[in-house]
């Protein structure tokens, strides 16, 4: 017997060939970028979209440094691996992540009943650096694919001087970076032929 | 002046409000699960889309273990925190995502063109293991978004004893999961209200 005030369980939509696409089966790391421009509200509205992927306790410890000045980018670029820099330098924005060190401190804010997982925390700084390293990088691959959902390009390069980028970019050392993003849109020969996938005989096992 | 065997800027599609709700904007995570079972054919699809979302050179470290029998989840629960225990027991089928910490030994495969990357992460198990872990956490990003993709809410869960589950499931050592995810159709008053996301003002700063 079903209690008539519970709600139906709801039925869920799926994504189509086309979005498949765009963020997953077509979408490609590019690696040179085109002139155009990427806007403000663009940059914003890749933050609007990620942000709704879940989070353990809705912790939401990543944060984002959106580099589009000539200088700022100028400042980054000595920062990244040689081999990165020319990538970076056509980009016509980058995302550089970062994880909240004190993301804790919002924890009463973004879930209320339960304030005194913020003490927990604050307590604990090996489960708060787990917790907060895990629950960004999660977020960082959310941010990577609502790069793509707006149309742009997306290069994540892990090779950068993140104690580097740490010292000039955020001085108060509250925020550490984790990854780096070129965005834009793709330029000229942006990529290589597609490398493979493993198989499910490697990825994936059955209980 | 354009080189004419250059391949021109390709113009890429965007994800449109269906997709953005289904993975993100209207998708939430669920509690409770219907009886509707979910086919072995839905589980490997799961996989073949989050495949190609990309990671630091193709490394690929995520592996998965579906969870479908009787007697597979009752193992796992055993393993679970005691607030988990009745979401898992309600889905029809479990992922253990985990780290292979030996996902170096398919980089001549995977970046066919750098084989020698394998010998490096040989030699260096620290960057073997964060590189490893960065990784993997990113593609679990990538697999909860893929999990939407097919139309079945995903229920993410850190709160497990992940030694347990290593020593029970993958008992030669060479996997360690990072998160385990429930998969299935939402069942009857499957979430709360949805709790608030941080604002620009807290997680974006520009440069």
């Amino acid at each position: 017997m079903t209690d008539l005030t519970e709600i139906a369980s709801p039925v869920l939509g799926t994504l189509d060939d086309a979005g498949r696409a765009t963020l997953f089966t077509d979408a490609r790391t590019a690696n040179s970028f085109a002139p155009t421009p990427v806007s403000d509200a663009e940059l914003s509205a890749i933050w609007d979209l990620a942000k709704w992927a879940p989070t353990a306790g809705n912790s939401q410890p990543l944060r984002i440094l959106y580099v589009r000045t000539d200088e700022g980018r100028e400042r980054l670029l000595t920062h990244m691996n040689e081999g990165n820099r020319a990538k970076t330098a056509s980009a016509p924005a980058v995302a550089v992540l970062a994880v909240d060190t004190r993301f804790h401190e919002h924890i009463p804010a973004l879930l209320p009943f339960r304030p005194e997982m913020k003490d927990a925390f604050d307590a604990d700084a090996e489960l708060r650096t787990r917790t907060g390293t895990f629950n960004a990088t999660l977020q960082a691959g959310y941010f990577i694919l609502a790069v793509r959902a707006h149309g742009l390009a997306a290069g994540p390069m892990a090779g950068f001087d993140a104690a580097g980028i740490d010292a000039d970019f955020f001085p108060d050392g509250r925020w550490h970076s984790i990854l780096v993003v070129n965005i834009g849109h793709p330029g000229t020969n942006p990529w290589f032929g597609r490398l493979p996938r493993l198989g499910h005989e490697d990825a994936v096992r059955w209980e």
